[in-house]
């Protein structure tokens, strides 16, 4: 409007100039400022590619907030490209802003963040608080009102219910799914064609045992039997070898093409990735609905091809897609990105509680190890979240335990203060398994994003699983899933028990040598070799399974390990114990008790427990995850004593547990929220080390025309920009985002493209009645977060962390400013000086 | 030193004067500043009376963080005096400052805060920093400087270590003790005094039960018994009663006398102070080792006596007492407040660990309930420490059941899901009960405040012992320990039970008449009749006893309180389905089980979570400690729900749990770190609503003298001044606290005090050879959090709770300093406006 006035006096001569922010020499130490003359252009409107900038050594700026980003999810999702600025140009953030798609400028609307880019935790939740003031005033306007405030308290408690009972829902459908799939590798079930080999024979009469506790019965009928093919001959024993490796790598091959083909980002454990979402990180389609059907459908293609994955990592992943796609109805979570992970972090508890069957560590999980901001709002409703779901998949699963865990042995084991030695054994050897494993994962990791073998994603899947499968069929014990191995391990061996394992002689008669009463024969040493050799065999596949394009988590094959070296350990200290019964550790304990001295059984518990934690350095979630797997609440004491000791000797090794690493590994803008930094540097120190740190654009509060506007969004390319009181005087007034600026300038630059350009722009509160100029003091942040020079670099990062800031201001002791910060590039600072 | 050379010319003059600090019409947005012209007073060493301070509207001051508190605590501790200002003289910080005790300023030492003070976390943190830094830089000097660095680092764990094998004996030591006690005002076990009733009877070959589950032997004999009463009759009635009514009143007495002579910090429950004082709150000897001494003692002859309160409470005070004893041998956390706050969280959860055997629910309670930051390294410790004192608890408890918890019943019970409608209705109940209560006792206690009724803490012990033990002793389910009828109550009925609560016909021979194998008869109905009138009275003596000048929890009370109801509530549904068996929502489930439908033994057990529920407002925590005292992994859909509903319930009635609500009630200075504020006012709001909103006392960085500064000091107890560039130009220079100045000031006064007055005082850092001047720069902290007018309440909240910040300055647009918030003035500002 009145674009025929002319130009504001203000417009004729530049009023702004470049100056020195020379501080004087009381204010200035710290920084080794050689100040230098900056470069004055003289800006107008005829000349659009004019820098209007101002240059000096302690002057900083924030840069677009692009995250360099993980080329195992780039390289299949954009084609190969994992250059930033190339990204940076797809993203929203920073296309031509005459384009910008949305114009309406209303705080209580939805954010629109680039992808690829940090959020802005503060202005998110005063959006929300602006949001819910809005409903509670209008409260008492109608009944229609009311409803929508009670609507609105009860949303998040409504959203987290429906995203427990639908991850139940599918957690449901993907173990059902699994088991059958992993039996159709084995044989078929004729009466029912779904059901597993075990189920297959429950109504069975004729069922048989053979030595590694696996049921045979008619109804049952192997790939061989099928063929028709002479049973007990090498034949045989081919016929179903070729049978379990066609369909293994037939499943295997099915799931990588789909991954692939409709969601690349459905590979891969996920739990770095949501780690990173959750501490203020865009990836736009991280959590969509394709991803979430492929990676369901992944996971029970996965697990049934037999390789060394899990699925804890993928139902994390999942379940926070859930969470996602349900926050879109509510307005509430999903136009507030900060509010919006609040749901997410309820979900991801969801995720490991269906899972395992282990709410409270799910929660725990959620809390210890996922989760950035965990108010305990959110930790009640992640506690009903997990809870609806675990209840859901118990109620659907028709075939598990309704109540109990998934590797329930009860609180049937008692464990004695000697044991603790064993115990510790364990925690180290889980510490040298976690540091070992994380070390050479890492290593193969970065030979797939370097060589050309990341190109072949799915040749890569196949020829894992076809080695998997050849590997693992002739030893019984990996043969079978792994979580029927482990319920195997962790079970104790009854009386009439005949499997190889549990190939004892045993003197029940004779109540006074109890120690005697359980010799340890050929059988046990055979399994024992089986053990062993598949302890090997299985390590060095789970080093190259993690991380291959197919949803795989790290929690199963974890515990598997563990559990053969726990059994293992076990039996060698039954055997001592037996050959040395009179050895002074024992003498007090062992003769004193009724029961079984060494049960071997509980030995495979503690491994599990130490092994996953030397891999993912859980603590408390870890013990509460374990003991909710087992049920047995009285295991406490030597589990945590497993896992502090394995996250001990982890964390000596290698300083961070696999998930971290995966961060680093893939370059994620993420800023640990539990690490202690010790440093003495200060913001001098920071704005040093900063890449541009030449650069820092600042808008003078009056004297801009919208032509200058326009120059400075068009060349410099940054999220947002602080506004001075004057060139002179550089006390700050306020920050502005890039996007409000170009909306404005859209909405402007439609209406008259050409009159318009001399429009004086003002950030004023004063509204002086100047028919041409534009005033933008309604989007001004007038709290921008500012800190001195002197300021610790730890409080820095605590205002990031803690209270969520984006955009750090720095001033001088004069109260000028003299720099900026964006997290990015105090996550760049923690990184190059590797504090910690 | 110098101390002759004259003045410099500074002094000669004030080169400083008070000025308007009018903001123009652009920046001075939001606050309504009407400004007047300050009183100019020309301040000269000579009137030490003179007054040095800068007068406007807009202006405000940091007080002493003197807080209002707990008449109840003071009238005991500090004779009556609850006034503060009287109290503040007594304080450390502000004694006359030529007196100061420490003259040494040394940022790596302990810190001094006055009694009755807030924190300030930024200051500790980062003096723990620089000893850190300092202890690492060292490391390679020597192998004993290495030792150290070791020791440092271990030295947390080690702490910790040493609190939970500590509160572990302790707690042993009570649990044995009030056993014993509680057994003498029955009666004693002539060949082992020290044994309680059931233990006497355990090795007797003639033991009998009678209908209450008590048992009866030879060796035991009743206080009528020992006098020689006949038996069967009125006086041996009348004897026990009288018996029972002496020892009960004598323990209380003693107790209470023992408070109030030697530790009057030791009564109450001691959370809500655990809570503030983790809150960032100095109360000087709350922990200290006679609090904990007596309070150990307390609970033994309190809950001896019979009356209504628990042991998790004082539990958690004794164990941060501990942390508190134990962090003194480690300097790190000992001298340091903020630091010292990690070992007291992990502390508490060892407190509630040793109450119930309960370690992961009383991490969780440390996390939910108590403390206020709660790193994940506290996380782990605490998990840690909670461990080792339940397993020491458990090792030294000779009678208890090694590895189960407190009321275990395991995995007994199944419920069915139409069951929930009457969890739900124990839900509501819970919630009813836990505001009924909560506003009761709160005007019981204004009443004990307010009245004549608080000068006589004894007296009022004695007659509340008396009216429970005499109402108490007639029915038989109240005359029992608390805990033995907890036990009872969730007990399920044996078929060879012949007590009065399992009084049923049972058809056990007809397998098809499942509920009818259980008709309630007259028995059953007698007991109902004995916890209704329990439950009545019982309520109203609970009311009456939380607060009383003896140590007091309330966990057992609520969870008895909760148990009676339950049980009644299963009682009439198992009735119900047994006379109604045919009703629709029975007949599907009931009819499909083999086990009992209905087990009025699990009712009580939610009902015990829902009133608990009711009273805290816990949640996770509640149901993990619900399941780790009753041992039950499949209980926690029924206990959440019930904790969830008498949640929600108990809000609605009343906003706050009992812990906040005596908060409350004792006006201490906590800032809800759980709870949302959800407000859209500003700095400036907060400033005009502050009490003494027109003084900001400010030093100028050159031209005060020491005369001036000391001027300063003796008119204005504040505990630190912002330190402005100029009277011209108040950008800020940094904050110097009270402390450091004042002994500065001590060591020029001591060594020549006449002619040092004219000494200049200087806060610049270039350090011009001035002989007479004092330069302090290194005094400064030179990053003080700063805020513009303009920010909401809610990031000033939030730097206060989550970074810790105890002063933020505030700066108008041209970055001058225009006022000053301490935390207690926000926690004044969130109280008066009611934010929640």
């Amino acid at each position: 409007m009145a674009a025929t006035s002319s130009p504001p006096e203000t417009d004729k001569e530049p009023n702004w100039f470049s100056r020195m922010f020379s501080s004087n020499s009381s204010t200035s130490q710290g920084s080794s400022s050689t100040n230098r003359v900056t470069s004055i252009i003289n800006p107008s409107f005829e000349s659009f590619g004019d820098i209007l900038r101002f240059r000096r050594s302690a002057d900083y700026h924030p840069r677009q907030q692009q995250a360099t980003m993980d080329e195992s999810l780039v390289d299949i999702a954009i084609n190969a490209e994992s250059d930033i600025s190339s990204l940076a140009d797809k993203s929203k953030g920073t296309i031509d802003f005459f384009h910008t798609p949305s114009g309406a400028i209303t705080t209580t609307q939805g954010s629109h963040y680039a992808d690829w880019s940090t959020i802005d935790w503060l202005s998110d939740q005063a959006r929300d608080r602006l949001r819910h003031q809005v409903i509670t005033e209008q409260k008492h306007d109608s009944m229609w009102k009311r409803f929508v405030a009670f609507h609105d308290a009860l949303s998040g408690w409504l959203c987290v219910l429906l995203v427990g009972i639908n991850i139940g829902i599918i957690a449901a459908i993907v173990d059902i799914g699994a088991v059958w799939l992993t039996n159709i590798k084995i044989g078929v079930c004729l009466p029912a064609f779904y059901l597993s080999q075990e189920q297959c024979c429950w109504t069975a009469s004729n069922q048989t045992y053979d030595q590694y506790q696996h049921v045979h019965c008619a109804h049952w009928h192997g790939w061989s039997s099928l063929f028709h093919v002479t049973s007990d001959t090498a034949a045989e024993y081919v016929v179903n070898y070729i049978a379990y490796i066609v369909t293994g790598v037939f499943f295997a091959t099915i799931c990588a093409i789909l991954v692939r083909t409709f969601a690349p980002y459905a590979c891969g454990s996920g739990v770095p990735e949501v780690k990173t979402i959750l501490s203020g990180f865009i990836i736009r389609g991280y959590f969509g609905a394709w991803t979430l059907l492929i990676k369901s459908i992944g996971m029970i293609l996965a697990t049934s091809a037999n390789l060394l994955l899990g699925k804890e990592g993928p139902f994390v992943h999942c379940s926070s897609c859930c969470g996602n796609i349900f926050a879109r109805l509510f307005p509430k979570y999903g136009q507030n990105e900060a509010k919006k992970r609040e749901i997410l972090s309820a979900a991801a508890a969801a995720g490991v509680s269906v899972a395992f069957g282990a709410p409270i560590g799910g929660v725990l999980f959620s809390l210890e190890e996922v989760s950035y901001y965990f108010s305990l709002k959110t930790l009640w409703r992640s506690f009903f979240c997990a809870m609806i779901a675990s209840l859901i998949v118990k109620i659907l699963s028709p075939f598990e335990n309704q109540h109990l865990g998934l590797f329930y042995v009860g609180n049937r084991y008692r464990w004695f203060y000697f044991e603790m030695i064993p115990f510790i054994i364990l925690g180290i050897l889980g510490g040298l398994f976690g540091a070992l494993f994380i070390k050479l994962n890492l290593a193969w990791c970065k030979i797939r994003k370097t060589t050309r073998l990341g190109r072949y994603p799915v040749l890569e899947v196949v020829m894992v699983a076809l080695v998997t499968l050849i590997v693992s069929y002739p030893n019984p014990y990996t043969r079978m899933p792994m979580s029927t191995l482990i319920r195997r391990l962790i079970s104790s061996c009854e009386p009439d028990d005949e499997s190889l394992l549990c190939d004892y002689r045993r003197n029940i008669t004779s109540a006074y040598e109890k120690n005697d009463s359980a010799k340890p024969l050929s059988g046990v040493w055979i399994s024992m070799g089986l053990l062993f050799s598949a302890l090997f065999t299985q390590t060095i596949l789970f080093i190259f399974t993690f991380g291959i394009k197919v949803p795989c988590g790290l929690f199963i094959p974890s515990l598997t390990l563990g559990a053969i070296t726990g059994r293992i350990v076990g039996i060698l200290v039954e055997t001592f114990v037996y050959y040395r019964p009179n050895f002074f550790l024992f003498t007090i304990e062992c003769s004193a008790t009724d029961e079984q001295c060494v049960v071997p059984g509980f030995y495979a518990v503690v491994g599990a427990c130490a092994f996953l934690g030397g891999v993912t350095r859980m603590t408390v979630s870890l013990v509460v995850i374990m003991v909710e797997l087992t049920g047995g609440l009285s295991y406490s004491v030597p589990l945590m004593c497993a896992a502090l000791i394995s996250k001990l000797v982890g964390d000596a090794l290698v300083g961070e547990g696999i998930y971290d690493a995966h961060i680093k590994l893939n370059n994620y803008p993420y800023l640990d929220i539990k690490a202690e930094f010790i440093d003495q540097s200060t913001a001098t120190d920071l704005m040093e080390n900063k890449q541009d740190k030449n650069e820092l654009i600042m808008l003078p509060r009056d004297g801009l025309t919208l032509s200058d506007l326009i120059t400075i969004l068009r060349t410099h390319k940054y999220n947002g920009y602080p506004v001075i009181a004057s060139i002179e005087e550089a006390s700050i007034i306020g920050f502005v985002l890039r996007r409000d600026l170009e909306s404005i300038i859209q909405q402007r630059t439609l209406s008259n493209i050409e009159s318009n350009m001399n429009t004086c722009i003002s950030f004023s509160r004063t509204t002086q009645q100047q028919l041409n100029s534009i005033h933008l003091y309604r989007l001004l942040n007038r709290s921008p977060t500012t800190i001195t020079l002197d300021t610790p670099t730890t409080t820095i990062i605590d205002l990031c962390r803690k209270l969520g800031a984006q955009t750090i201001l720095i001033t001088n002791e004069k109260g000028h400013l003299v720099g900026l910060l964006t997290k990015k590039d105090i996550i760049a600072y923690v990184k190059q000086k590797k504090l910690k």
